[in-house]
């Protein structure tokens, strides 16, 4: 174990799931690595250009099983390349001569890269699982919340009633585009690559097309348009919906933390038995999840910038932004594996306190009721007027120490455009649910259409 | 004037274009608020909310020449908030109360995000007719020199031959995925925004709807599905294509420095008479505006974590990551004029010089065709004995102090193998020609497809 | 007017203040070249390099009043270099000779850089003077506040009692540190540089020691121990520590933003007259300055990457990374300049109300007391024991629905060890005082110490 | 082993050493956390706040031995907090009541942050270790090479002579800022923390200066002058500066790279038999380690967002940015470790090709000595007009296809005022050296002063 927090036994499940952590593993790149000097093989092969038994024996022993990671290692730093010293240790295994055809009209660079896309498609499955899942949740509580009142907050203060349902409903709105975005790009990213370090297929030779073809539908991969070792878009798209991804769950996390707040109480993270917030405040129970949730969104966001350089190729192969992805690939992935996991989590076991929040609505003075008054206020005197003379009120209130919401009934001008009923109305935590139960429905319709729930035999 | 580089009257011209600085000027907001309120006003009438007339006055009132900067700036001061300022600034233009109707129903965010989606769409047309250019420039550079040899370098040596077409046709393939994407944009980040601070429509009524949809339709702008004050997917994804278009253009800014050091000599910027390179190397020609290209793309990077930030909202509104657009989007669309614009200028003045290119194949010692010999000899001796045997050459020439392709010549194994005429064969700056001209072909003749030349007509 | 915030009439106010933007205008950068061309004059003719006439007739003429602005900019445009456009420019000024010796001995980076630096300084005199503003106003409030409870809170909810004084102490601490060290960059920062293009003095020749000595003198500079055209520390370090001041007014603005929350009412903004919170809902007085604060941190931060850019020089000259300090030097300190009058603004007209402060310590459940309680108990049953006993109290609390405060006073084995006494005692706001007010005056007394009250007669 | 680059066996040596790596480990944190637990159990008996006894029995019995990694991690998970599974897996060790004064008085915060403090003075030990090292080998070649010309580049073109030694002298003398920077962090950075979380000391009661003393001597941590739980200009301020060293190591590296280019051949990385350039281009010799370098300095460059982030703490504790440091704090130490050995690597092992340098001399048409011409002929016929006759003379040369050089040769007007001779002398590679010489003498000797030789014993 190395001790980035990724590689420390105290700290990765903080930051990652073991299940996305296994894409990764050393053992995980071998077989990888395995299956793509195979897939070489075998489209050379198909295309007369290695012969048949050569591909076969490639396949039959150029598998995990035949490799001593250690000393694979050994290898990959003597010959200062991974990918050098894989192709000769590999020799050993082959006693007459397929051994020759391994790795054959193959640059480095397409196999490292389609490494990298397969890995990258592995986490890809894990990821929409857990979007999946995680969607789950959020459209049941959104939908179940739907009715229930809650402020809508502006600038940190009070501004209008809202429900709990439709806060949660356009947080999934906002999940239902950035998962097609995610599903839209498969077709682009995940893409072999097979045409040597300049591009030009010359070391294949003649029908390169079929040949990259065949190795690209030997791997299930997409088949690129054109030679893309120096157009990184296809790692720089995905990791950019990731970040967005982060962020989306990054803001869920701050608004769940609001909501945590002593003062606020709105919602508590579960403790399940045993959990303890803290070892010198042993009765407090902490929202360290969702703090962990907006950790990670920065963490991610910090991610870019090297997405952003690794474009920048200088000539046809430049590593010096090339390792930018080996360091970020890896890294994306697994951190938001840990942050879907946290916001799943939260969201699924935690605990929304809805009496809190009714009586949290007591602790506006009146002050979130005044645009819609305005509003009622604006078809009898104009709504220019109409903003006056509130503005009026709440200098009136703060001057003679008054509850605003009293200034509002007792004012003779409002008293004569609304009566005490319709005020009532206006000013009720109620005011909002009509409209958020219509929204929240829509999202909710939208989202089931986009994202079908999965039936048994499918998953 | 300001002094930041795009204020400053000595710097601006390196950072942007007076063409894309007129969308973001005071002038254009102020036209482009007017052009909003007379939105919300003429969807509140035509819906029955506010009377016909008062929708028209506005349509006459509210219009740029009626407002004095200098007196806007201060009431906005005075009111701490520009749209309050606006608002009240406006009443004075009416004398018969139609001023009750404007900013009727809507939020400021409202107002203000369909303001800067407006102003972003006149940004994109900009952008996009640069990109046009520039791609007309870099087509006809890559079908010219389809068949020019030019080194493929990777690691900053000489790896194999390649032609400067094709290079070029691989940037043209990467600008024409990224135009792609940014028209693909369009249908979702021009959306107009009107449903009030808290999403629900309850300052509109019965009809929100539709109302929306009038707006919209009035300003040209889609309909979105949702109230997307929180959700900031559409200025950040147009965002991030921008920063990858700077990064695109960024690696081409850095492959020209590259050609035009003093030690390679393959590009020199173009320099017209009276223009100097320097106050104290008189007679040198440095290529500045490939630096400034190279500069600009890290500096439109660097937006990025603001775009991501801004997507952090906390409740329905939250200055404190709203003021992010604030800050990016008149910059990043500047400085990507800027860039682009230097770009297509130093494509197009500039002089590939391709003697010099030619000559420059000859510092290579036989390294860079090693490859392709290696390939060659697999076929008859396996492509592991054929890649030991170079390696022991290289060890040897170094060795004897002597010529790599001189070693390839005289060596015995080889020649058992290889005639003289195959290694002249192979060892030739035309060896990628033909599949560069296959290549180069495929691509404009994609790029045509998709962005197909503008008749007169349609300009 | 161009349209980024800065440039913008409408937006630069609420980003930055007029005395900064002042230090960064063209005229201001003119008048500061003519300056530096002078003092290369004064140094070259001092050590007899040119004739002192001209050292005289430049001082006399290469002055902002002699220049036009426009035909200069049209001059720097023709010769794609503000420098050299000037130095030909200034030709005119001359008709007997003097001209030739403009700019003698200089390259474009010495004036260049030294310029920069030369209003980098003037902007330090700025910041340094409203840090000094903001520490008077924050000691004031430390001072006034120390013994006034508040609640400390970790993970958002709540940990102890503290007071209001002590973290505003805390703060002021922090600030203390952070202008000894931007106190301390002065002696490096600030200096000149006289070596030419490779740092030889080749064109300076003989006593160039002497030369670049002299003419930092002129100019009220440093004298650097070395050529360092390459070595960008100055820059990057200044602009380090300027970013972590807005990280610490970012914090500031955090903790303000949370107490101006409506369920929390501990801290309100100043409302003059006529400033209004929405024009949506026309009540509301919502914390916008501090969101402001709080926006700019992240504005600042994202300066900084292109800072460390700018180290990456590409052999001796690189306008690449050059123009970074271009676009960043300016933009920092203006919004440095914003960032500091908000915040200094925020805390000396905003109001702390200490009546909430006292209410909202009724919120906690006895939670926040949990600590004191166990190392009370730790005494005479153990640390972990007391630490169990308190875990178990919290369980039974929630399940019996009970307060965990009564729980404390009925259990049985905290009764066997502290009184009723004691527990009121250990359980109260006031708890934190003493240590408070002793750690606060420790902070006090050091600010003081080291940031002395200036006298009339100082400032 | 997880997979990121840095916990990949196949990656890691290519981005850190191992033995930075084993101060990150999880055992080597166990270790360090019973190490500081056993401080704070020796201050509080130190001061007669627990008996000595149970002190002793701490210390012997706290220590990494009787710990399982594995157990450890569970009760962490279960406690959901590392410390607070720590403590309770601790008491099974005690048997007679001393496990009750573990952890007494101490916040989690105290412990996790004076942990991270004494790690990273293990990891700055070896930062200057291996400075110093890198140090000597730049040292020896800036003066091995002070006399051997060199050509400075501005802006990718020729502009002077130069010589190779005081290039990397300059570069000397910036590692030279940036070691005193690093020791100078040591008295602020490397402080211990012993307040509580609210930082009162509260639940160490009096004498609380005196047992964080304690505490802090017992670990050979400074004192830290007050609370710093919330004020993280300690972390940040170090991160920087070795974000500072990572980047002067990033300019080394990208000056090493042009030099490696083919074009150019100036430097050569080592190449022990048996490593390998390419699996496809067998017998090329690629700059790998001059690339990792230029990729780390951007890596390094990336993690200073979260130390700005890091500062921005919400109230007294606030995990959403503490976690911050445990993300940067290994990462970035491990990423300069593997920078520096790959930087003292290639300078030590590789070679600079002293013939090529001179023969790229005359890759130069004259353009590199036109400054030092037009300052010859200035003293003659003023700098203005020499400037002048030189551009003109350059357009000439252009226009009739005519060599620069020759052009200065004959020209008549420069033939007034300078001999042949002294044409030959201004335009030599030597020219540079005498001022080159002095230059890098001073800062050998600076350096060398500042930086003694340390002899065998000081080891």
């Amino acid at each position: 174990m190395s001790g980035e927090v990724l590689g420390s036994m105290f700290n990765q499940n903080n930051y990652s799931t073991a299940r996305m952590r296994a894409v990764w593993t050393d053992e995980n790149r071998l077989k990888t690595v395995c299956q793509v000097e195979t897939a070489v093989a075998y489209a050379m092969a198909k295309n007369g250009k290695i012969p048949l038994s050569a591909y076969e024996e490639i396949k039959a022993k150029v598998v995990p099983e035949n490799y001593d990671l250690t000393q694979l290692r050994l290898a990959a730093a003597r010959a200062g390349h991974f990918l050098a010293g894989f192709v000769s240790e590999s020799q050993s295994l082959f006693d007459d001569g397929a051994g020759q055809f391994l790795h054959y009209g193959a640059a480095s660079e397409d196999v490292e890269d389609t490494c990298y896309v397969l890995q990258l498609k592995q986490a890809d499955r894990i990821i929409m699982d857990y979007l999946v899942k995680f969607g789950d949740v959020l459209y049941h509580l959104a939908d179940g919340y739907k009715k229930t009142p809650s402020v809508a907050i502006a600038h940190r203060t009070y501004a209008a009633p809202s429900t709990l349902g439709f806060k949660l409903a356009v947080q999934l709105n906002e999940l239902d585009y950035l998962m097609r975005r995610l599903d839209a790009l498969s077709s682009f990213t995940f893409a072999g690559s097979l045409t040597g370090v300049e591009g030009l297929s010359n070391m294949i030779g003649d029908h390169y097309d079929q040949v990259e073809t065949d190795f690209c539908d030997y791997l299930g991969l997409q088949v690129p348009e054109m030679y893309w070792h120096t157009q990184r878009e296809r790692f720089t798209e995905y990791c950019h919906v990731l970040t967005m991804i982060a962020q989306m769950l990054g803001k869920l996390g701050r608004n769940l933390l609001t909501m945590s707040q002593t003062q606020v109480g709105e919602f508590q993270e579960d403790y399940a038995p045993g959990r303890q917030g803290s070892t010198v405040i042993p009765t407090v129970r902490e929202p360290y999840m969702c703090e962990a949730i907006v950790n990670l969104a920065t963490v991610i966001r910090d991610e870019m910038p090297l997405m952003y350089d690794t474009m920048q190729v200088s000539g046809e192969k430049d590593t010096a932004v090339w390792r930018d992805i080996y360091v970020v690939l890896p890294e994306i992935t697994m951190y938001l594996s840990g942050q879907l996991n946290f916001a799943t989590t939260v969201l699924k076991e935690g605990r929304f306190n809805v009496n809190r929040m009714a009586e949290n609505f007591l602790l506006d003075d009146g002050t979130m009721y005044s645009g819609a008054l305005m509003m009622a206020l604006a078809k009898s005197m104009g709504r220019q007027d109409a903003h006056g003379l509130l503005v009026d009120l709440r200098v009136q209130a703060d001057d003679r120490q008054q509850s605003l919401r009293d200034c509002f009934y007792q004012d003779q001008t409002i008293a004569k455009y609304l009566s005490h009923d319709d005020l009532n109305r206006i000013m009720s935590p109620e005011a909002g649910v009509p409209h958020a139960v219509e929204k929240t429905d829509k999202i909710l319709k939208l989202y089931r259409k986009r994202h079908p729930l999965k039936t048994r035999s499918d998953s």
